[in-house]
């Protein structure tokens, strides 16, 4: 399966580079140095991942296996910093508009690592257990924000945020269900991660929420 | 041993749904919504266990295997989550009251979450290993508190309390020791359960401390 | 190999202690009671080699199966604890003296789980993937460290200080070359350690660091 095989990679990498800017965004903000906000980059991208292969028992972990990960997240990172570098001195990067970039690429992030975590969890023999496929793909996503706002010392998205986990869920199911139902991988991959990023960046333009629980 | 094997189940159910409830009321306080309040329910009551199952390579996880676990975690929350609602109307849910509760289901799961890790120790082959038991109850009955204090941004329970993972430790090795000496496992489940949250409850009414390392 | 594996272990003993200390003089700071110190201490030295062990499926952890590896760090904390106490009635314990001595035994537990890491890595058949023996170094060396830190709710050290992670990356590197390269390996461990150390410390010293990612 060269295809499945070529495009499941794509949504790997295209998770790592977005995961790496969301690190760099929050790293930046924490007034990081390079290395700070390398490793920001790269616990925030790898970390989902890891979490997933240790949970599987897939182990040493892909990205301790295999340097292509951890390099993909550096140069991003160094991309980013460059640009960062440059930008400052033409056009003033305003909070609002960090903010705005931080959330976007996080929410492509959320996207990406739910469908691998559900495709890893169908290649390793469970395929039959829905339930754990589905919580894999939603535990890559969320793992490495987690991860990232916690050394950074921020309450974690997944906490603070409406929909967040849900949107992940969701996807991942509607993922796990059109292939058991034969449905060409490449659509439900687009249609899945598309649905995750719209949910997702829908839910913080109109501000959509569970109900809170109040404390008085 | 099906009887043996009630009991054990009973044990973990109940270290669930109290470790949920202390989930949720700290994250109510923290004025988590709906999602959040249930996912802080659910690491609370399910990260012991899986940090359990990955240390002794018992992967995926029960949690991950069975729909059960976080079902159990989910209908909790949802219930608390009413009763909260409801009482709130009726009578003041005061901040000391709050206190309590959280102690005393944090004690209870403490207790569950001891003998269900000492239990999985003897029963995955590691019986005659008794430290290695022990400090297996221990870490299942301290996880899930220390992952809910990272993520609510608390300093850790087990670090500020007094007696806490003694009390875990305290409980485990009784409870050890009573298995292999051939004692009734449900005798040897009670007592040493009920010590745990006695001696865990006693410490916090009467502030008992070990010796403080000062800092002038 | 009688007397690698008594190198060997010096070097896992010496970190185990190192670090131990290091975890004693940050949980004092935080005023935690007898308990919580040696907790820090054994969260700070075992917590490297349990992340590393779970990395390459050595499971049960080393830490978790051998209650030598907690009781060297109990004794550890048990001594800083006594000292510090007698200490205190006779010199002032200043904080920036305090601060130096947690520094300098930060940077022995650093080096000596880096080495320690590789070595592990290199004895678990993993020998032909340099990236991951030397990554395995790494993670093992800051691992403790970001468990301390996230626990006394400080920003790790990793993300804030300059020279860190890129001292255990570079000694890790240099004992893994050295190894393949059929270097004497005592004289290897000495080398890479001594460096990683004079790195760290230098840094601190000199207030070296990388560029900075500015935020307005």
């Amino acid at each position: 399966m060269e295809f499945s095989n070529y495009f499941f990679a794509s949504t790997e990498i295209i998770g790592i580079i977005s995961a790496s800017i969301s690190g760099c965004i929050i790293a930046r903000k924490c007034k990081f140095d390079l290395f700070g906000i390398m490793l920001c980059a790269i616990l925030s991208s790898l970390g989902g991942g890891i979490i997933r292969d240790i949970l599987i028992g897939a182990l040493p972990p892909r990205s301790f296996y295999n340097y292509i990960y951890p390099l993909s997240s550096v140069i991003t990172s160094l991309t980013v910093f460059t640009i960062f570098k440059i930008l400052k001195n033409k056009i003033p990067l305003r909070q609002d508009l960090m903010r705005m970039l931080f959330l976007i690429f996080d929410a492509i992030g959320l996207a990406s690592f739910s469908i691998s975590g559900v495709q890893i969890g169908l290649e390793s023999g469970y395929g039959n257990n829905g339930y754990l496929c589905i919580i894999l793909g939603m535990t890559t996503a969320v793992g490495g924000g987690i991860i990232r706002d916690v050394i950074t010392a921020h309450v974690p998205l997944v906490l603070r945020e409406e929909i967040y986990a849900t949107a992940s869920l969701l996807g991942s199911a509607i993922y796990y269900f059109a292939i058991k139902l034969g449905v060409n991988q490449a659509l439900s991959l687009y249609v899945s991660m598309f649905l995750i990023i719209l949910i997702r960046l829908l839910s913080i333009r109109y501000k959509w929420h569970l109900p809170k629980g109040d404390e008085e």
